[in-house]
C-alpha cells in the first residue's frame, strides 16, 4: 500500500424523505442561499417544490440560478459567480447531478476571489477557499456530492478541464434514492458507465500493482453497481436497486477506492473529456466508447489487471492474455446490453473526426502531465474506437 | 437500505515514516498536549522517542500520562481528567491501541465537564464536547482511531461499558504499518478476531435483511483481513500484510460497513465485555470464545446470514442449514489455527463461572436495551462456550 492522506468531511444524509431536511441543513451555513439547478427537470418531479418549501420554512432567502447544462460550461459559472457576489449569498445549494454540483463548486470558489474562475482549472491559481456547499443529488454518477472535484467546459476552444481542492467538499449532501426513479434508462446506463470507469481507471492504473484491499473494494462495488443497474433498468422505481447505486456511486469515487493505490493516470477520462467537449455527449456515453478502445490499446501492458477484473466480475478463466482480451469483449457486451453505444460509429461520430478529437485531447494530456499520451498515441487509442 | 447519516471527519495520515509529522499535526490543535500511552511498549520500539522529538520540534509542551492497561479502567481515566484540568492541556495525544485511544477519548470528554466521567458511560450525561484528540495507532483492532466510540471498565462491579459521540472522533490519526511489526502473534490474532467480530455482528444482525452493498464490503474486508493475518503471523514484518490489516481494520468499524444496515444489536460484544471485565482477558480473546458460542445459539434464526458468510468466505456449499452449521465450525477452526482459545475451558475458565459471567453481562444487556438477552438466555449462550 502506498502512503496516503484520507480526509472526507462531507456529511451524508441518506434515505427516502430526507430532502425535507434541507432547510435546517442549509441554515447552519447561511441565511441567503444561491440555489443552483439544471434545465428544470426538478420542477417536473416535485423536488423543486420540496426544496423551496423547506428552505422557506427555515427562513432561508433564496436566489435562484438555474440553467446548468449536462456538460456544464464556464460562461454559465461566470454568471453564477457574478450573482453570488452581487447578492452576497452565504451558502450555495446545488440540486442536481454532477454537472450542477460541479458548477456550484466552481461558483462557490469563484465567489471568494477577484480573478477569473477558469484560472483554477488551468492550475494558474489554487483554490484556497469557497462558500459552503450543500447538495441534493438527483443523478448518481460523479460522486461530486462527496469529493472535492469539479469539471467544467470552456466553450471557446472546447476545453473540458477538472480541478480538485479540499475546500470543495460539500458540507452536507442529501441523497434520496427515490429521486432516481424518474431518471430515464439512457441516463441510468450512462451514470453506471461513469461510476465503473472511475473505479476501473484507478484499479487498472494505480502505482501499487496489487492493492489487495482496494481491489476487493472495487470488485464489491462493481458487482453491486452492475447488478443494481440491471434491476433499475427493468424496474425504475426499485428502491433497493436505486439505493445501492446511489450509495455505491459515492463510495466508488469519494477517495475510498483510491486511497493507498498511489498515483493513477486517468487516460480514459482524459480522452473522453474531448468527446463531451466537442460533441456535447454525456460523460458516461463517451466513456462507454473510450474505455474499451483504451483497454484494447493497453492490453499488453495491463494484462494482469484486466485479467483480474475478468475473472472476478465476468467469471472468465484461462491464461492472463486470453482472459484480458475477453474482458474487453465482456465489458463492451455489457455496455451494449444496457443500451450504450460502444464505438464512435454507433454514436454517429465519423471516423474522420478522430484527428480533431486527438488534437483537443492533447491539451488535457499536457495539463495533466501525461507525457506518454502524445497526439499519435491518442490517435492510436481512438482508432480502436472506430 | 435503511436511512442513515454518515459523517466521519477524522483525517487519516497513513504510511511508513508518517509519525514524524505528529508535531505539526498536534500543534494545529494546541500548544500543550496530554500524551496518553500504555504500559511502556512504545519506549521499547522507538515510537516514544519519535513522538517526543517531533512534538518538541514543533514547540508543543508535553504532559505525560502513561499507564493505560489493555482493558482500560475508570480510575486511571479519572486521574487523567484531573491532570488534564489541572494542567489545562489543549489537546490529547493518544499513542497506542484501542485501550489507549478510548482512555484518551474519555479524558478528552471528561476534561470539559464537572461531573464524573462514568456518567457518560451509564448514559446519565451526554457527551457534547471534548478536547481535540490526535492518535498514533500501535495496535489495529478497534478502529477507535476513526470512530466516535470508547469502551471503559469500572473496576467496582467489573462493569465494561461503551459510549459513542460525534465529539469523540479524533481530528487526526496517524497510521504507520511498521508499528505493527513488533506486535506479537497472540495480539495479532486477537486483533483480527476483534476486527472480524465487529463486522460480522453488523452483518448478521442488521435490521436490513439483505444489504447487498454492505454485505459485499464486509466480505471484501473479511477476505483481506484473514489472508493478511495469515501472512503477518508467518512474517511479522511483512509491510503489505500489516498495511492491509491496519487500513482494513479502520474501514471495518468506522461506520462504512454499518451505514444503511439499520439498527443491529451486538450480543457477542455485550457478553464478551463481561469476560474482559471479570478475567481481564483481551477483548479479541474473549470474542473468539463468545462468537462461535453465540452463533451456535442463534443458528436457526440467523441461518441464511451464517450461510452467506460460509459460502462467500469459506467456500462452503449445500443447503442453508448445513452450510450455516459448518460455518460455525470453520470459524472455530480458523480462530484455533491463528492461536486463539475457542472455549472457556481452553482459556482456563471453569464452567462453574458461567453463572457469574451471565450475572455480569445482564447489566449491559439492560443498559443496551437488549430485552431478549435475559440472564437465562445469556447462560444458554455461555453453555455453548464451555
Amino acid at each position: 500500500m502506498q502512503n496516503f492522506v484520507f480526509h472526507n468531511p462531507t456529511r451524508i444524509i441518506f434515505g427516502a424523505g430526507q430532502i425535507a431536511r434541507v432547510g435546517e441543513e442549509v441554515k447552519r451555513w447561511g441565511k441567503k442561499a444561491l440555489l443552483v439547478y439544471g434545465m428544470g427537470s426538478i420542477k417536473k418531479n416535485g423536488i423543486y417544490e420540496n426544496v423551496v418549501s423547506s428552505l422557506k420554512e427555515a427562513g432561508v432567502d433564496i436566489i435562484e440560478y438555474p440553467g446548468v447544462k449536462p456538460n456544464p460550461v464556464l460562461s454559465h459559472v461566470r454568471g453564477g459567480v457574478e450573482v453570488a457576489k452581487k447578492e452576497q449569498v452565504e451558502v450555495i445549494l446545488a440540486v442536481g447531478g454532477g454537472s450542477v454540483i460541479d458548477s456550484a463548486k466552481a461558483i462557490a470558489a469563484g465567489a471568494k476571489v477577484e480573478h477569473d474562475v477558469w484560472d483554477f482549472f488551468t492550475f494558474s491559481q489554487p483554490i484556497r477557499d469557497a462558500l459552503p456547499i450543500v447538495t441534493i443529488v438527483t443523478v448518481s454518477a460523479s460522486a461530486s456530492e462527496m469529493n472535492g472535484g469539479a469539471v467544467l467546459t470552456k466553450e471557446e476552444g472546447a476545453l473540458k478541464f477538472g480541478v480538485a481542492s479540499p475546500a470543495l467538499y460539500p458540507r452536507v449532501s442529501i441523497l434520496d434514492p427515490t429521486t432516481l426513479y424518474s431518471l430515464d434508462a439512457r441516463y441510468t446506463a450512462y451514470s453506471t458507465v461513469d461510476i465503473l470507469a472511475h473505479m476501473w481507471e484507478g484499479y487498472f492504473n494505480g502505482a501499487e500493482k496489487e492493492p489487495l484491499l482496494q481491489d476487493r473494494l472495487v470488485e464489491a462495488l462493481t458487482r453491486t453497481i452492475m447488478e443494481s443497474t440491471e434491476v433499475a433498468l427493468k424496474e425504475p422505481a426499485n428502491y433497493k436497486a436505486r439505493a445501492n447505486i446511489m450509495w455505491g456511486s459515492v463510495l466508488a469515487f469519494n477517495g475510498l477506492t483510491t486511497a493507498g493505490v498511489g498515483r493513477a493516470p486517468y487516460p480514459v477520462h482524459m480522452i473522453e473529456h474531448s468527446l463531451s467537449a466537442l460533441y456535447d455527449m454525456a460523460h458516461g456515453a463517451g466513456l462507454a466508447i473510450v474505455l474499451p478502445a483504451w483497454m484494447t490499446y493497453a492490453l499488453e501492458e495491463k494484462e494482469p489487471r484486466f485479467a483480474r477484473l475478468g475473472r472476478e466480475i465476468f467469471g472468465l478463466s484461462g491464461d492472463d492474455r486470453e482472459v484480458a482480451k475477453n474482458t474487453v469483449q465482456e465489458i463492451k457486451k455489457w455496455f451494449s446490453s444496457i443500451g450504450c453505444a460502444v464505438t464512435l460509429g454507433e454514436a454517429g461520430i465519423s471516423k474522420d473526426e478522430i484527428k480533431r478529437i486527438a488534437e483537443n485531447a492533447v491539451h488535457l494530456a499536457e495539463l495533466w502531465r501525461m507525457k506518454d499520451y502524445t497526439k499519435d498515441v491518442i490517435l492510436e487509442v481512438l482508432n480502436y474506437a472506430v
